[in-house]
């Protein structure tokens, strides 16, 4: 454990730990109920443009840059708070969603559960 | 748009996508009160191991290799459900913990939340 760990897990700095690629974990949940909308990574871009902005920004790695949630679809996600985990490299964004979360219409991009091998439909 | 990609989204087969590192996001949250436990990843073989005991197993980076949560503590996580988002390369967890399950003893690794630009502590 070195110094730089500690002042991570226990202090109040913000120090946010990017891996080789440059990345985070960012997950978002419903501000209100806590249902899992989606799972994406950020960059320090990313997690600069969601703070000035408070809607979520993340890295897309296919298109390889910085991604506004529904700057296409309109579909935001208002930040209302974001968690840090103890050695800062994954962050849950708690967001108000305007409209669907996924790019597949759904309410959540988990849509579906892992039963007896098979994926079935969830109720969101 | 190829096949494989509707296949994964749309399907009922389980196709989970791994990254070039062989990895996917896998997101722990509380099975009664989605409060979120932990984030980390899995490759196949911790997908593997999670389906076959019920218990979460991960891909630790740091140290290359197989990580069952608890192996040491004994703070394992019991997993009622899996979610599966929509193109594959993510899941959530729905785990019931046996103890905390930060190895700081907390009982969520999200213990604190960013706000006025610095750390502040989050009732659990």
């Amino acid at each position: 454990m070195t110094n730089d760990s500690d002042e991570r897990e226990t202090g109040s700095a913000f120090m946010p730990k990017f891996d080789a690629q440059g990345l985070l974990s960012a997950v978002v949940l419903h501000a209100d109920t806590r249902v899992p909308l989606m799972v994406a990574f950020m960059d320090d871009k990313a997690v600069a443009a969601t703070r000035e902005t408070g809607l979520a920004h993340f890295h897309s790695r296919s298109r390889g840059r910085l991604w506004k949630k529904g700057e296409s679809s309109g579909h935001v996600l208002r930040v209302e708070k974001i968690l840090v985990d103890c050695d800062q490299d994954a962050l849950v964004l708690m967001a108000r969603p305007e409209g669907p979360t996924c790019h597949t219409g759904a309410t959540s991009c988990f849509y579906r559960k892992l039963e007896g091998g098979l994926l079935h439909s969830v109720k969101s």
